[in-house]
């Protein structure tokens, strides 16, 4: 693992998440961008080498949705970047970690993801991701 | 608000979770420490600007203890860096959020912290903390 690229953050509107993140963090929303494969629309904030994601759920079944169902807006995941998302899997599998896919999927701003189950993280959602959004 | 200097992971033992994130960041706890004031165990990760901190209570009466009671383990806070912890709590309240104590106090990692209440940041508990404890 490299350095946190990011922390995701569920929210219900980002139409009223996102002045409210502007105003809290003093700094400009500087894109939005859709990811149709996990039914979300996410909003990035520069704040150093690690990013905030906010990230609402376009699809009342999609996973952000159904994490707000049950637990409120908040914190919803940390990503870890990599320099190599296929040699980092082979590792965590190794350490006993498990994984939510078997191969790398798109995410946004350009980068291959991979989630890991929280079962085995402390009830964390954590998240690999290295920049070249190539595969998939 | 400048880079997000840690974020905050609330667990149940330190002895088993120190070594499973050794084992999932795929690099060793360099320091843990005692927060009186806060009823916590630190344990401290680097993993670029942005650190991990797992945190684990001395007390049943603790914030943390009581976290874990409620929610579970897992994610608790991001902290930010700021250069001015007075200032920015002052911008902080004249935006319309609300603090949680009116002073800074002595944190982890010889900082100056404050928190903001939850009910106005999207149920995220948000840290601001200040290098170098010179207060309190």
């Amino acid at each position: 693992m490299q350095q946190i690229d990011h922390i995701g953050i569920a929210v219900k509107d980002l139409k009223a998440s996102i002045p409210l993140f502007e105003k809290l963090l003093n700094t400009p929303c500087y894109k939005t961008e859709e990811v149709t494969g996990e039914k979300v629309v996410t909003a990035f904030f520069a704040t150093g080498q690690t990013k905030v994601e906010l990230l609402e759920s376009t699809d009342p079944t999609g996973v952000i949705a159904k994490f707000i169902e049950k637990k409120g807006e908040g914190l919803h995941h940390i990503a870890f970047e990599v320099t190599d998302i296929q040699a980092e899997m082979t590792r965590l599998v190794k350490e006993g970690f498990r994984l939510l896919s078997d191969t790398p999927k798109a995410g946004a701003d350009n980068k291959l993801v991979c989630f890991l189950h929280p079962k085995e993280t402390n009830g964390i959602l954590i998240e690999i991701c290295q920049s070249g959004n190539k595969g998939e």
